[in-house]
């Protein structure tokens, strides 16, 4: 792509802001020669930082603002008294039609309150959800909700399925992803209420989406589908769970190499295809959690992420941008709602 | 320990049943050389398998029955047609007090129901629970429920924290086992009805539990507890989420030695602390999951362990049985309806 996209930066959220995020967005500069960043934060360090980096000339603009959201704010109190905050203004931004996207490392609940206040809703969008990448054993695979909606109704996973669907086809490059409920048994009367309601209207005919049925918490890292569907306590519970284990695995090999003479040789020799193994699983790679469902695309970067961390998540959101993620889900929620509209009458008739 | 202790096992139950069971009640003799098995099944298939195995010699007793449980069973039809099955005839000797334990490999559900129909509940417990260890970077802890129920409210989840909590005392042989609720983060406002509602009356003063509030989802790994009490619906995606992250690693791990002939040479130079990675994650270490909440001790061997796991999963009923796991879920209960009771007096006053 040629065409100049804008992407409003939060340069102050992050454990290694504002330098890592203008880093960031030197080697995003890389993939996307066409990308213009608006930098919002501290201009007497944003200024001398950003000069350092010859890539970035005549690629940026800084906004000043004094203000910061800290890691500690609560969403409500960020929201009431965070107006003038490098994150509040880079999501404004956005509202105003400066920037195309938005991009933050900062604190996940402030940024949740202040996009959802800014972007608003999609039409037909109940609810936000949260959505990541995670590697598995074909490739990697999208999940969602990670956390944004401890409780969800059927219609809220069904709403989450589609928009995983879409972001799945605009950011993972699929033609028609395969997508499945999370659940605690493949058999069609296992789970809650919520999961078997939303599987019984993702199977109508006419429904716009690959539905596969459900997978089971192995099917995650299997990449038994394309994008996995969860109330976001679940999905928090085993992303953190993911993540945990593979630390878990992670600790016990280096200990193992340790462990004599001979395996810190036999470390040495297999050094390289280790160091595949761990690009492979690499955590940046899978760096930004995206927030579904508003009306703008803004993107949470992983607080303690590095520059090429950063970067990925602002790739994230410029593919979100320049594949029609939002026109996509708008489409897909037309055709959703012909499918539900003859199934609806008959209710309504009868009241 | 030397009393004589008589264990009660499904012997036609798990894929490699019956001579995985057999070798496994042989090897779980050299622990517990006091046990006496009784094994039920298929005679003409037992006495010879069992006549291979001369530590079993004078340490069993066959039970013949035709009758097996399909795998593939639903609860209910096994529990109504299954009166004579291997796994039903196991629960009933210890229902009548012929056996002190019983193990099977067979199909969950079914054992679920059975096990719940013959030994009935513990007094002062609602539902069963299902409990499991896994490895940690501290050694071992225990989740549940693991999915005996989907929907947990907050008193339901109190008493899986004192039955997880004694069965880390009597198996484990921790003193004063650390108790936490899994949530989606640690601040008191987070997660769900239940999981707050448990939280409140886990921090009660008098309650006989070491309670440490919540943890998230990469604690589990992380041993950041020694016991961790969820719903079912929740424990068993975790569970199952680790196991699939766990193959992922493996198998990621395997490629990247065959990458290359240096990389084959360093496995081999590294292959002994490889296996003690291996043996320090060995999924037959873990093997069993007990049911908890039962008048009587049942635990669940993986359908597909070896005579290894089997053993494993034999020694965890034993453990429970000599270290007096009920007796202690009855004093634990005591003491819970004590620190209770003050509070629901003046509720019943108000009526």
């Amino acid at each position: 792509m040629s065409a100049r996209i804008t992407i409003a930066l939060d340069a102050m959220g992050g454990d290694r802001a504002p330098d890592m995020v203008l880093r960031g967005a030197s080697i995003a500069l890389q993939r996307h020669p066409a990308a213009h960043f608006l930098f919002f934060g501290d201009e007497g360090r944003l200024a001398p930082a950003a000069a350092k980096l010859p890539r970035l000339k005549d690629s940026f603009t800084i906004h000043h603002t004094d203000e910061v959201v800290t890691g500690d704010a609560r969403p409500s109190v960020a929201l009431r008294t965070g107006r003038r905050s490098s994150m509040r203004l880079a999501i404004d931004a956005v509202v105003t039609g400066e920037a195309d996207c938005i991009v933050s490392a900062g604190n996940t609940g402030a940024l949740m309150a202040m996009a959802k206040f800014g972007l608003r809703m999609l039409p037909g969008i109940d609810r936000p959800a949260m959505a990541s990448f995670f590697p598995t054993q074909r490739g990697e695979s999208v999940l969602l909700d990670l956390g944004a909606n401890v409780e969800c109704d059927a219609e809220n996973l069904v709403q989450f399925a589609l928009m995983g669907e879409v972001f799945a086809r605009t950011v993972l490059g699929l033609l028609h992803p395969t997508v499945a409920l999370l659940n605690v048994g493949s058999e069609e009367l296992k789970g809650n209420d919520s999961v078997r309601g939303a599987a019984v209207r993702l199977r109508a005919p006419g429904v716009p989406i690959n539905f596969q049925g459900y997978v089971e918490g192995d099917g995650i890292a299997a990449g038994a589908v394309d994008v996995i569907v969860t109330d976001g306590f679940t999905g928090n519970i085993a992303l953190k769970t993911a993540e945990g284990t593979a630390r878990l695995f992670t600790d016990f090999l280096r200990n193992s190499f340790q462990h004599s003479l001979s395996a810190r040789i036999g470390y040495l020799l297999a050094y390289r295809a280790l160091r595949k193994l761990r690009g492979r699983l690499d955590p940046r790679r899978y760096n930004g959690a995206v927030f579904l469902g508003l009306d703008g695309i803004c993107v949470k970067s992983h607080g303690s992420a590095d520059a090429l961390g950063f970067a990925n998540a602002v790739g994230v959101a410029v593919d979100m941008k320049v594949n029609g993620f939002l026109e996509k889900i708008r489409d897909g929620l037309a055709q959703l709602s012909e499918v539900s509209a003859p199934h609806d009458k008959p209710q309504s008739a009868a009241l």
